[in-house]
């Protein structure tokens, strides 16, 4: 049974509103949205997620997609949900206002990811692709290719996939074999076999758009021979609508341990037809763009994926009743169990350092060109992407264990979200490439300077609760205090190490550390705004309690980890 | 694709003779077995397992169980190889001799349950469940149940289940409603509805004896109301084999994440002929020595699952190449990036660990009577049990993690072994089920006491290596003595705690936190035993890596638990 959805509104009204001290939304978009404008739009998705999107998550996994001669389905409703989706405006909204889109600020559409992957995460795989594409199109592609491809794609009417991982390139995508010829007539003939593709063939919208990355005839060895293409299901006739198939089939696709309603393709290609996008042996810079939008997708995902795990065991802990419960009144339910409670709480706090993580890194995306945030924006993309996807599969694993033998019960449903939270550490980037990226890029090479200016910003933080008469304040600060010299010792170790097997040995340690950290810093951040209330209410009470928690049972984790990234590679 | 099995024969082989400084089996039997002996029985179970149990993990997973008729079939294959598995006389071995069995120590049989359980977890299911009967009725059945009834299960001809839950009744035994009336011949009537009944039905064996635990007219409320039944599936007849079928019907077979090929039944009881165990109201007590011997069996469990995942990603990291591997020569495979060889030490080293702890715990029941060790033994049980089955869940995930995209596909295998680890921090007692037993009838109760022995083993061991000039060895100390540090100032905290919300809260941190630093132990020990010999040669090398970063990566979590132990329930 599909598990109701309810969208966090007001923790985003918080987050916009409150969180960070001001209203992060207003100053991020220099006055263009406010907090209250982005709570709105947060609330209107939610009930558009809630009631159309939510109750086809479990057909989604039941039924799955299914390939029947060389056509992939998928199952009854998401055809007539994705063109909801789309007449709703949600498409447009998520694309820049340069490629024809509303243009909505990150910090929103941090949220919005969450709702659509909360809600429906094998679904929002299909927007994800296309808002990935729709960014990478609108930074490099030629005006041509502007007015028959990212129109279509802006508007909704067509969907988007990338096409980076071969049978023998994944990780290493300078081992790709698939070629593009030029053609007479500008156009290019292009070859291989491509897997893994993600929404690579369905029957929910008429057209499909490829983006392809593929090596062009005498181009050098390795990623720099790369270019990308844009490929398209059916080619666009006369009047830009889907004509002729092009030499594009789906070959299989994947039988997974989730996301089954998700379709993953095996595409061929056999001298289909595709067009350039950007210059030739450009094709990994364009890519990138694409993979940093689905990286900070990823973290949002992670976000939807447990919060609806945690929704469903704290719904299920407050229903259940079994035994009695130490000092409560009897018929207490399990929630109250001292151990359940814990799990519950374990979850929450969790659920809530990503989501702000989430809005965070939005806001500071939303600033890159006015406030500089470009390079912390840039630090934080792997570390929400790893940490994230990392403690979602563990959050997902403690609510099935919230509901006992009935969690190991398909029928239950909660064991979906479990299988389907496992990818996340592996698509778009392994925890292991974002935790490179992040030490041998955003580390080392600057001798730490980001870290450091992360490290500040936290102590900032501290001295502020420093000033509040508040034991859970006091507390967050000592806990933080000690974690940024741990995180600063790691950092230090780190850097002495310099680009060597004793850095990469421990570079995932790392990352979950700052990831760690920095989910205490937002719990911070938190203490800080509702402390600045004349009372506080029971909602107040319990980001406290939750502050409280990360700070007990979470954030102890970075010294642990100090100490594992101190010794380095152990050979 | 079932994946090949390799019984960690060497493994045992140092564990039996060395890694306690002596001949373990020699000293747990009084010289009945010694390590060879021991080794020569495992790795014949081993070849067993091997040859005829892993081939159809892969058709028990894929086809499962299914109920028609109302009688449940395994997948081609089960019967054949349960017939082998008794013929070959693993049922009998583990059997004590008291009834009529092998009597094999309990060192031995941790290393049988891993490699029953590490071929095919499925399968073992059904062995731990008769196993577990066989050692509770030889505890307490008449004369007349042990011949009729005791008697078929050791010799393997019947099979046995455990009857405990009620859809009321999960963890809280006491809620149990399926009722016992006495009848005049002496046997009683017993009706209810059972559910969660591993090996409920199948197909494997002529006669299935269930173990009901069931309330009787005008007992007392709760679980001392409970007594104790064997309701068989056929009635015997006058010559002892299988003949009227009773009372007792399959209503259905559960749709589960995991474990596919070990049927999961709902079993009703409508006045089925059933025969008393022991005495009226000794139910609990009864099932509890089942239970032991079942919570016991979850962490062999564990350790299998672990090492079969371990096995599968290290011979998948061994062959696959990508990328260029830093500071190595070109075509190193996968095995050799620093972030895959941290997965792959860091699943070996836990695999160690619990692997070590389960001979060490079967090895305390040995000397339970001769040298007083029961104490030591049941503190050990939750732990291992607790500890071992969570981290596996954490292990299977790396494995899927080292198969990058692949570990998501079904056909890869990989997956299989992190659905079926899912359930076993559940089933035979919550982790939270364990942990509360461990501190509240092992650790508060009698002030520690338990514990401080412990640590004053681990001491000792930390004595030992200080007296040697090696690196790890010195490294290892260091980090054990600041580990029993946080043990102790956690002890005290619990202690200070007493039965209050504040320890229970934090019980399953401090579980962790004693299994985690036992699992520290015994690296401790294969390292003084590695470097007791007068050169170490490759295998020796490698154990001191593990134990190096089991040190580096795993036990400085014990620091971290401490923390949050210390902070108790947080409210």
């Amino acid at each position: 049974m599909a598990s109701d959805y309810i969208p966090p509104v007001s923790d985003y009204a918080f987050l916009f509103g409150e969180a960070f001290g001001l209203d992060l939304v207003t100053r991020g978009t220099g006055g263009a949205f406010s907090a209250e404008d982005a709570t709105e739009i947060i609330a209107g998705a939610g009930e558009f997620a809630a009631s159309v999107l939510a109750p086809l998550e479990t057909v989604g996994d039941r039924v799955g997609a299914r390939l029947e001669d060389g056509q992939v389905h998928l199952p009854d409703g998401f055809a007539e949900a994705y063109q909801a989706f789309v007449e709703a405006g949600w498409v447009t909204a998520e694309a820049p206002e340069s490629a024809g889109g509303d243009g909505l600020p990150g910090s929103i559409r941090a949220g919005l990811g969450e709702i659509w992957n909360g809600s429906n995460a094998a679904f929002a795989l299909c927007w994800l692709l296309s808002a990935g594409q729709i960014h990478a199109l609108d930074a490099a592609a030629s005006d041509e290719i502007r007015e028959t491809y990212l129109s279509k794609l802006v508007s909704g009417e067509w969907t988007g996939t990338m096409n980076l991982t071969e049978p023998e390139a994944g990780t290493d995508l300078g081992a790709i074999r698939t070629m593009a010829t030029p053609r007479d007539d500008g156009s290019w003939g292009v070859s291989g076999q491509k897997i893994f593709i993600t929404w690579g063939d369905h029957d929910v919208a008429p057209n499909i758009v490829h983006l392809v990355l593929a090596r062009t005839p005498d181009a050098p060895a390795g990623a720099k021979g790369l270019s990308l293409f844009v490929v398209p299901k059916f080619l666009p006739d006369a009047a830009g609508e889907p004509g002729e198939r092009n030499a594009v089939t789906t070959a299989s696709i994947e039988h997974k341990l989730g996301i089954h309603g998700s379709p993953t393709c095996v595409l061929a290609y056999e001298d289909a037809t595709g067009y350039l996008v950007g210059e030739v042996g450009g094709g990994l810079a364009g890519m990138f763009v694409m993979m940093n939008s689905a990286r900070a997708g990823m973290g949002f995902q992670a976000t939807g994926i447990s919060d609806r795990a945690y929704q469903q065991a704290a719904a299920y802990a407050a229903e259940r009743r079994q035994g009695v419960v130490l000092d409560r009144a009897p018929g207490a339910p399990i929630a109250e169990h001292p151990d359940v409670r814990r799990l519950l709480l374990s979850m929450q706090s969790r659920v809530f350092a990503m989501r702000a993580l989430g809005v965070y890194l939005g806001d500071l995306f939303d600033r890159a060109d006015t406030d500089g945030t470009g390079a912390l924006a840039e630090f934080f993309v792997p570390i929400l992407k790893g940490w994230a996807t990392e403690d979602a599969v563990a959050l997902t694993s403690d609510a099935i264990q919230v509901h006992g033998g009935m969690g190991f019960i398909e029928e239950t449903g909660i064991a979906q979200h479990y299988r389907d939270a496992r990818i996340m550490p592996i698509y778009e980037g392994t925890t292991a490439i974002q935790s490179n990226d992040l030490i041998g890029r955003k580390v080392i090479r600057n001798g730490g300077a980001t870290a450091e200016e992360l490290f500040g910003a936290i102590e900032q933080t501290v001295a502020v609760l420093r000033g509040l008469d508040d034991a859970v304040a006091a507390r967050t600060a000592d806990r933080l205090e000690r974690a940024i010299a741990s995180a600063r010792s790691a950092t230090a170790a780190l850097l002495g190490f310099g680009q060597t097997r004793d850095a990469y040995g421990v570079s995932v340690p790392y990352l979950m550390l700052l990831g760690t950290l920095a989910g205490g810093w937002m719990h911070g951040l938190a203490v800080a705004a509702v402390l600045a209330h004349d009372a506080q209410d029971a909602a107040d009470a319990a980001r406290l309690v939750s502050a409280d928690f990360y700070g007990a049972h979470h954030l102890p984790r970075v010294h642990m980890l100090a100490e594992t990234v101190a010794a380095g590679e152990v050979a």
